[in-house]
């Protein structure tokens, strides 16, 4: 791949038992820092989820609904100490493997308007790849001009990251093969969509949920499929696979096909 | 102390046993986290030093002198990774003693330029200090437009911060019992100086270290003095004091005389 980036996007569900709270998959992330190591990407970016670090937080403390009460600061406090935790656990993981990870804490520098992200300066980010080290990165618990803070999800800042940065490829590690066209995980029938264009996403963002037919609406894919549309259409490849097989992952960074949902702008 | 700001600076020496590589102080860092919540100051952040967690790797490393080559990536990234599990150590301290506190990554959002912090946007801690939580940072490795990265230390990060953020007060908790005019550590005659102003400060900015005859040259104390400087010009009051004993951070935060040393422009 060159020096073109990469923003490779770890979800909740690959690094974390979402049924058990607190609950990190060890030798998962070992195995996919393993991956990352042998695909010899030279421009990469790592973002993660939450999971069950994050979630069962977030939600107790209503902290997407922006800042209504005192408690609520306890919420910020505990969430972000623990994603701090499990972004611990990963960047002990990375360099283990000797990949040249180093954190950087999306809270720090990075604030929303309403839930979105407004101007970020990303100078940083952009000498540490220029120092070859990969920026580690993660969904976080953001200021927010209007909400007091609120949720940063890992795919909004993934789809963000790689359209600013000008990435090629976005890679959407998921616990499911791919996009479906029904939840694969209630219907043993769906199928995988293998390609999709950016005009299909666009479709599907005009439609509300339970309108939209075309693919799997239910679980969160719709939510990152969402997230994506701006970068498809500024040109980012995007690959949704599974992180939990050995393998599709290395593939994916190594630019070779693999089982998973390609997307890309008038494909 | 009403809604005035303190800055309060917990020395590498302090919260690490400096002769032990990665030996942290636990007891001493839950004793202060409850000195801090009994002082029940308004507005509040805390920055740390490295000690054990930070100076060997960045000596081995030679950090301070910038990027050389690409070894020193390694010790970019090991610096980091050990200064990340530092603060995670007095950060949990901190949650599990009630203090509302989030870590603030410096790395993330402060670039130097040959060493110094040149501009540096502090919106998100102040309104981190109107949410009422207390941002916990760390002396960091940082890039640098000159010199690739550098070492900024927790003494450069703190009078800044009190600077920029009009706070009232710098308390800095050391291993020795305040400013003395020869190093207490080798001359048991050494005299603790109780008071001094900017303006004494200020002639030993211009003197060498070696001509410095009135104050403790030896040691790290002329450094940490250099640092203060421009924040007591600026009105703020420092207090160096010995943070291994028990009491002396709660009566600095809350206000009283505890023994140490005032520094105060034109006191």
């Amino acid at each position: 791949m060159g020096d073109q980036l990469i923003v490779l996007k770890l979800g909740g569900s690959v690094i974390t038992d979402k049924k058990r709270e607190f609950v990190a998959r060890n030798d998962t992330i070992s195995r996919i820092m393993k991956e990352i190591g042998a695909s010899r990407v030279n421009r990469l970016i790592i973002v993660h989820g939450g999971g069950s670090y994050g979630h069962p937080l977030a939600k107790q403390y209503r902290l997407s609904e922006g800042h209504r009460n005192q408690t609520q600061i306890l919420g910020l406090v505990k969430t972000r100490q623990s994603m701090m935790d499990l972004n611990k656990i990963l960047l002990d993981s990375a360099i283990k493997n000797h990949l040249p990870c180093v954190s950087v804490q999306p809270s720090a520098f990075i604030r929303t308007k309403g839930g979105r992200i407004e101007e970020v300066n990303l100078e940083i980010i952009k000498s540490l790849l220029d120092l070859h080290a990969i920026p580690l990165m993660f969904g976080d618990v953001v200021l927010d001009s209007q909400l007091g803070f609120t949720i940063l999800s890992g795919d909004q800042l993934t789809a963000r990251l790689a359209i600013e940065l000008c990435a090629s490829q976005i890679v959407l590690a998921t616990d499911v093969d791919g996009v479906f066209d029904s939840d694969p995980k209630e219907n043993p029938k769906a199928s995988l969509i293998a390609r999709m264009t950016g005009q299909d996403l666009g479709e599907l963002a005009g439609e509300d949920e339970k309108d939209a037919r075309t693919i799997d609406v239910t679980g969160k894919m719709i939510g990152k499929m969402r997230e994506v549309i701006p970068a498809v259409q500024k040109g980012v490849r995007v690959i949704v696979l599974n992180g939990l097989v050995d393998g599709r992952i290395s593939a994916a960074l190594r630019g070779g096909g693999t089982l998973g949902t390609v997307i890309e702008d008038g494909a």
